[in-house]
C-alpha cells in the first residue's frame, strides 16, 4: 500500500487508530471455542464490527505462534480476510525481528510477499545489514522499534551515549539508510514528553504508538506534540478493545470501545 | 537440559560445535526437492551424519517461517527428530525474539514449551521485562544478543555509553535480572579481539559464537579468551557445513567438513 492511501483513509474514516489482534483463547468468548478455528472466528468478527473506526489492524505475531500450526493458519486466514475483503486496511505484522541479512530477507519475503502484510515491526539492535533488507520492498513499511511502551524500555533506549541518547542515535542513524523513506517507528503512548524530541528528528514519518488503553498511556498527550500534517501517528489498542466484552456481544462491545476512540481522534483531527 | 550435560557431552564428543540448520530449498540438492517434506528430509540426513561430531543444533527460525505453513511443519518434524533419536544434542531455536512482559511469556511457551527446544536468542533492545519471562524456564536457556557477527553490528552494539559501551551495558545489566544463571550470549567470531573485554564480564557464561565458516571468523582467536574451566563456547557454522557438497553424498561432505572442526576443537581442548 502507498503511504498516501493511508493518508486517505485517515482523512475519510476520521480515525489513526489500529487495533492489536493479540488473540488469547484463554480471553475470547468461551463460545467460540467450539468453533472449527476460534481464533479466525474471534478476527474475523472484530474486524467486521470495527473496520469502519480503525485504519490499521495489528496482529501480534507472538500470540499466533504460541498456538504452533493452528495459529499459523488462523494468522494466515486473517490476513487473507483482511487483504479480500478490506483491502484499504494497513495491515501490520507485529514481528519485531531482525537478523543477519540474508536472514532478514527472508523474513521480509515471508511476511511482506507470502503473507501480504503492509508493514512488519523490526528491532534496532543488529543494526543497518540488519533492517536495510526490509527497507528494500517498494510500498511496504518498516517499524523500527525505537522507543517502547514497556518498564524495560528504558534499560538501554535512554542510555546516555557519547554525543546523545541511544533511542536517538537509532532514529538518526536509521534516516542514513537506504530507502529510509519506507521507514516509520515504534513510540510507546507511555512516554508521551519524548515525542516533542523525536519530532526534531523524524518530523514526518508515521509513529506506530502502542500502549494507551491497558498500559496506560494518554492520547492527547502523544498528539500534542505527535500530530504531523498528514497525522503521522498510529494509535494502537489491543486487550481494552478486544476483550471489552466476553459474551455474544464481545464484538458489539469492542466496537463501541473503539468508536469512542475514534470520536476523540475526530475532535483531535479537527482542531489540527 | 542441565547445562551439566552440555558439558558432559563436550567432554565426551570432544567438541563444541553447533550447526546451524538454515535450509534453502535454493541451495539444497536437487534430487531432495521431489521427497514430500525436502527440508526435514535434509535436516534429518545431515543429523545422522553428523551428530556424533556436533553438540548443539540450530535452526534459524526465518528460514522455517519463510516456507509458511510447510517450514513449521518441517521445523517441528525436526525438533521432535533430535528429542526422540538424540535427546543428549542440545537445541536452539534461533530465533532473536524479544516483547513486551505477556509476549514474551507466549514466546517462551511456544518454544520450550511445545516445541521443546533447550534455549531460544533473545535481543536485548526492549529490556528486563522483556527478556525475565524467558529466564523463568527452569533448565532452558535465554541467549542474548550481545555483540553479534554482522556489519552493522557495530552501529550500536559498540556505542559508548556514559560510563562504558553498549554491549557492555547489555552484559552488566543482563546479570542482574532475575535467574541470569540461565543466560548465554550471542558473540560473533568475527570479533575475537572482544572476548577478553566479555570475560571479564561474564568468566562462566556459555557463549554461542556464530561467524566461523562462510563469516570468515577465526576459531583459534575466540577460543584463546573465549574458553573456561567448562569449554563455555558453543561454535556454530552453518553453511560451510550444510553446502559443503549439493549432491546424494551431501550429508557426507557435511560430514567431513564437521570433522576437520571438530579435530581442530579436540586439539584446542587437549591443550587448555
Amino acid at each position: 500500500m502507498k503511504k498516501q492511501e493511508l493518508i486517505t483513509q485517515i482523512k475519510q474514516k476520521k480515525s489513526f487508530l489500529c487495533i492489536g489482534l493479540d488473540v488469547d483463547l484463554d480471553k475470547i468468548p468461551t463460545y467460540l471455542l467450539k468453533e472449527e478455528d476460534p481464533i479466525f472466528e474471534f478476527n474475523k468478527q472484530l474486524i467486521d464490527a470495527t473496520h469502519n473506526l480503525a485504519v490499521a489492524y495489528k496482529p501480534n505475531i507472538a500470540f499466533y505462534e504460541a498456538y504452533g500450526l493452528k495459529g499459523w493458519i488462523a494468522l494466515e486466514k486473517t490476513i487473507i480476510y483482511l487483504n479480500q475483503n478490506y483491502p484499504e486496511i494497513f495491515t501490520i505484522a507485529d514481528a519485531k525481528r531482525g537478523d543477519i541479512g540474508n536472514t532478514s530477507t527472508r523474513y521480509a519475503k515471508a511476511f511482506f510477499e507470502d503473507l501480504n502484510f503492509d508493514a512488519i515491526t523490526v528491532a534496532p539492535y543488529m543494526g543497518k545489514d540488519s533492517v536495510e533488507p526490509f527497507l528494500d520492498f517498494e510500498n511496504k513499511n518498516t517499524i523500527l522499534l525505537t522507543l517502547t511502551s514497556n518498564v524495560g524500555g528504558l534499560d538501554f533506549q535512554t542510555l546516555k551515549t557519547s554525543d546523545n541518547v541511544l533511542y536517538k542515535t537509532v532514529l538518526k542513524t536509521s534516516l542514513t539508510w537506504k530507502n529510509s523513506k519506507n521507514l516509520m517507528f515504534v513510540v510507546g503512548a507511555t512516554r508521551p514528553d519524548y515525542f516533542k524530541e523525536i519530532r526534531k528528528i523524524v518530523p514526518n514519518h508515521f509513529l506506530l504508538v502502542p500502549g494507551i488503553g491497558a498500559q496506560g498511556g494518554d492520547l492527547q498527550g502523544v498528539c500534542k506534540y505527535g500530530l504531523t500534517k498528514d497525522c503521522g501517528l498510529l494509535i494502537n489498542s489491543s486487550r481494552s478493545i478486544i476483550y471489552a466484552g466476553n459474551g455474544k456481544d464481545f464484538a458489539l462491545k469492542a466496537q463501541q470501545e473503539a468508536l469512542k476512540i475514534q470520536q476523540e481522534m475526530e475532535t483531535i483531527l479537527a482542531i489540527n
